[in-house]
């Protein structure tokens, strides 16, 4: 794996890997405006339509991890598909597959990634069902997801205003928006390690607290426990040391979108995170779906960001629409059999901070970025209340409990508590879904 | 590279590697504490002498990696040893230490680490020079060191309570120690990325400050660029997501340490902080000195550390001396020819917080932690003015600017300053150094 290391020989001249065609992006793009119809039957409300076409690793229960694309209720096997020469040099693209992590494969950078992710199109929307389609082709609805990438380095940033507010007003009553927020997209830094993929169990964390109105912590298992509503991007190509990306390349470098849920303990985090921020109030897990859309696919979605007022610093400022229309919406059940009920619904357009601003803010000072890094857009609220994307908003600190639909009512998170977030993208009859990210809550580890 | 994977079938009896002699750690123990001499001439004042053999990565112009231990003036190439057979399984060895980081090596486990440490300690101490000893020797002083590990992960602590009193101070003149201090070693994750090699020069970086008395930011070059002297340890061990490691296991993890500069810009930093901690005031670079000294080679110099006041919760209670007595200083040059002046004389003991109740508190949530992390002591400040370990506090927030040896003066650091950190612990006659920790200041990019 390449660790932020300079490129191979081949990739100053990637088409030579290919075996037909010539790389032309622009009519691909012409391409993508049209209806895609598939031999492959892809329900009507799937979220992974022939225009998202999202990458993941997975596993059939053999254990051997492999990467593909999901299609409707199947994943197109990328391994399997390079083995039937899909994508040209055969070995070369076997050995991109046959791993499990992604990270190898989005070095390879736009051009390529973008090449067999019109491969698969080509394939999947040919008028009938080629020879190979069955040893192509694996039932999602029974895959493993293993998590797509490996996270070099994460970062969280706090970019809703109405999140930073919200919680600003419970954290500092006096003082909500602290002074910076309007002129910085403020971020720092988070636990790569404890990054989970979807489907696995959160056990509820110790921690020091400081229990209302005492001067001395307790050690006990957070009873605040939360989750965040977040949207997070994955870094497709490496930046130099020293050398900022300008918001006009940001999305160069942003390969694709996952959902993410970033677990966190109120009451360990209140204790703790002064002067130098959450620590293990945050890094005990966070999950991500295991589908990244690429950012080709969210093209149509784009849609202009929230005025920002005062206006940013040159280095900060973008042109055209740099957010996103991703409706997103948080399930939170008590149990396996009972029903869900829908906490939050909220939207990705709502941020203040784009993920250019984020980007080439992150590096303005030269810190370096790359291939598999997380960037995550912390907690998205909107405006009114079933928009919050974190318990501590939506209970208001726990004053407010929401009654769920089993008649049971929720400050925070309990034992057995299963939070499903899903976000997807709809316009013109074109669909663009991130599936899902779901989590229990175990008990805490008896001591 | 094992990425907090489970272990290979061979570590379960890993005495199968080895071509002869058995595992027996007690009596390794009591030879340490034997005069050892070398056929190999050792400078008398070496920090590596052969009580130290600490491990680092190296080329020698030819751009090979591979790794070494560090002996005197030489290096022992681990790679050209194993292909001599010194440790047994050639193949096996070989391609251990023909990598440019020692991951891998480290992943082995302490049982087999230790070995190799034992088997070049044997062939160093041999009655007379083995006929091997040319291939196997380089000259360390013409070789180029390299990043001795990936970090997966960094955590900066801030566990110097003089410190921690000397900034409060400044960034909270009411309020210098925070009521959490003395409960919790404090720490947050800072960014691995940009993690360098002692050597490699730092780019003054850019960014938002707010001037004094105004409300506006503006965008300049750091003003307040500054160093941080500090201790890091580098994990050998992977731990499980939800499973704490106790303060009596910390020895089984942490592999050994490095000195490390935490690069700081202290305007870019007081702006940006609240209400999430440091972010690009830090993470634009921090060096770290190419050799890593296994934790065994300190054992002689440990010592208690400070008396906790009040007692710690009990999961940071911790027994026997906890701390190290390693001797740091600060050297800092205007310029390739002006001479060094020393600027901070510190040393490891003053610690509050040690590094088994640093990696209790880390783990103590589930936070997993995974070879090659790096978990840096934050800045080691003594009691006194000249044992301070930045600008920051040895010039009182540049009210007191530090007279060099040159005649010049200086708050924070201009372009050009050359600063130098070393380490060495000293005890009746054995000497275990850290070498040097070396950074240059370059200009600002031009915009």
């Amino acid at each position: 794996m390449d660790f932020c290391q300079n490129r191979a020989e081949w990739q100053r001249n990637p088409q030579k890997l290919f075996s037909s065609g010539r790389f032309n992006r622009r009519s691909d793009k012409k391409k993508q405006m049209h209806i895609l119809t598939s031999w492959l039957p892809i329900p009507a409300d799937s979220d992974f339509s022939l225009y998202n076409l999202p990458y993941g690793v997975f596993h059939t229960g053999d254990g051997r991890a492999r990467a593909g694309i999901a299609i409707g209720d199947h994943i197109v096997d990328l391994a399997a598909a390079a083995g039937s020469g899909l994508f040209g040099k055969r070995r070369f693209f076997k050995k991109i597959f046959e791993q499990n992590t992604l990270n190898d494969f989005i070095a390879l950078g736009k051009p390529l990634t973008g090449r067999v992710r019109k491969k698969v199109q080509d394939w999947l929307t040919r008028s009938s069902a080629p020879a190979n389609a069955e040893s192509l082709l694996v039932n999602r609805l029974t895959a493993q997801m293993l998590l797509p990438v490996h996270i070099g380095n994460y970062t969280d940033f706090y970019s809703s205003i109405e999140h930073a507010t919200n919680v600003g007003k419970m954290f500092r009553p006096d003082n909500p928006l602290l002074p910076n927020w309007r002129w910085i997209p403020v971020g720092y830094h988070g636990r790569a390690s404890s990054i989970v993929a979807s489907g696995t169990p959160v056990r509820r964390p110790w921690g020091q607290i400081l229990p209302p109105g005492q001067e001395t912590p307790v050690f006990a298992p957070s009873r605040q426990l939360d989750f965040e509503l977040e949207m997070a991007f994955v870094i497709g190509k490496n930046s130099v040391l020293g050398e900022p990306v300008p918001t006009e390349k940001a999305d160069e470098y942003i390969f694709g979108l996952v959902l993410f849920n970033d677990w966190s303990a109120r009451d360990i985090q209140r204790w703790e995170y002064v002067p130098l921020g959450p620590f293990l109030g945050k890094n005990f897990a966070s999950s991500v779906s295991p589908w990244i859309v690429p950012l080709e696919a969210l093209r149509p979605f784009r849609v202009k960001s929230p005025k920002q007022n005062p206006a940013p610093l040159p280095y900060l400022q973008t042109r055209g629409a740099q957010n996103y229309d991703i409706a997103l919406e948080v399930a939170l059940s008590t149990g396996e059999k009972t029903k869900q009920t829908i906490v939050s619904r909220s939207n990705t357009k709502y941020l203040y901070w784009s993920m250019a601003q984020q980007l080439a803010h992150h590096t303005i000072n030269g810190c370096n970025v790359c291939v598999g890094d997380l960037m995550a857009s912390g907690t998205i609220s909107g405006p009114e209340a079933g928009t919050y994307g974190s318990m501590l908003e939506l209970s208001r600190g726990g004053k407010e409990p929401l009654t769920l639909n089993d008649g049971s009512s929720r400050s925070f998170l309990e034992n057995g508590d299963r939070v499903i977030m899903r976000a997807r993208a709809e316009k013109n009859g074109v669909r663009v879904g991130f599936g899902e990210v779901d989590g229990v809550i175990l008990p805490e580890q008896v001591r």
